[in-house]
């Protein structure tokens, strides 16, 4: 059965393992044959072990995140804001974005998708 | 060809037509087919006139939205956080929402997806 509190128990443990650099964490909370897609548009991941790859490239950025605000809870989604922080090229920069997980009925995430653009892109 | 100023502008105009109580305003942002999931796992409404109706009913609790952070744009969609704030049953009452709008080539909305649910609510 779902539980709202595990899904905000495994949002906060996705910000938790930015902030220790920790991809084979964020990579146990999805499911075997999950999807991920980051940002909209982009090729998407398939699998555990490939979006372990994706997130472990992802955090040689040294990204950490921050929630901005109240995780909304709804069906089989926590939908969240937050902002990303980075040190690239010198220079601090942080990218503002909204996730989707989509949970299954053992509330691991099946589908993640990331809305963030060049909008949304400040520093670089 | 899609612009992002007019999808700004477009979440811009949602707000400011629940300020104004114009449910005509809100359908007019929306494609002729447009489909809105408002919450998510709820009954949907097809087309711009059964989505008239549904923001007219939603406007007699007098909601109003703020903007609760950056409106994220990417590939077709723009996400942003919001609350609603409205006045039901004699007391104050705010619901914590992100909206997706996803466009078409035009920059009208075909698709809406309000997340929120019960965690979500507060005063009631």
């Amino acid at each position: 059965m779902s539980d709202p509190d595990k899904r905000i128990a495994a949002v906060e443990a996705y910000v938790a393992a930015f902030a220790a650099s920790d991809a084979d964490a964020v990579a146990a909370l999805y499911a075997e044959n999950a999807v991920v897609e980051d940002p909209i548009g982009s090729p998407t991941h398939h699998g555990r072990e490939a979006i372990r790859a994706f997130y472990a490239e992802s955090m040689k950025t040294g990204a950490k995140l921050t929630l901005e605000g109240p995780i909304r809870l709804a069906g089989d989604y926590a939908v969240f804001p937050f902002s990303v922080h980075l040190h690239y090229e010198g220079a601090d920069k942080r990218i503002d974005v909204i996730d989707t997980f989509k949970f299954d009925e053992n509330d691991l995430v099946t589908e993640m998708r990331a809305f963030w653009g060049q909008r949304n892109m400040h520093g670089f």
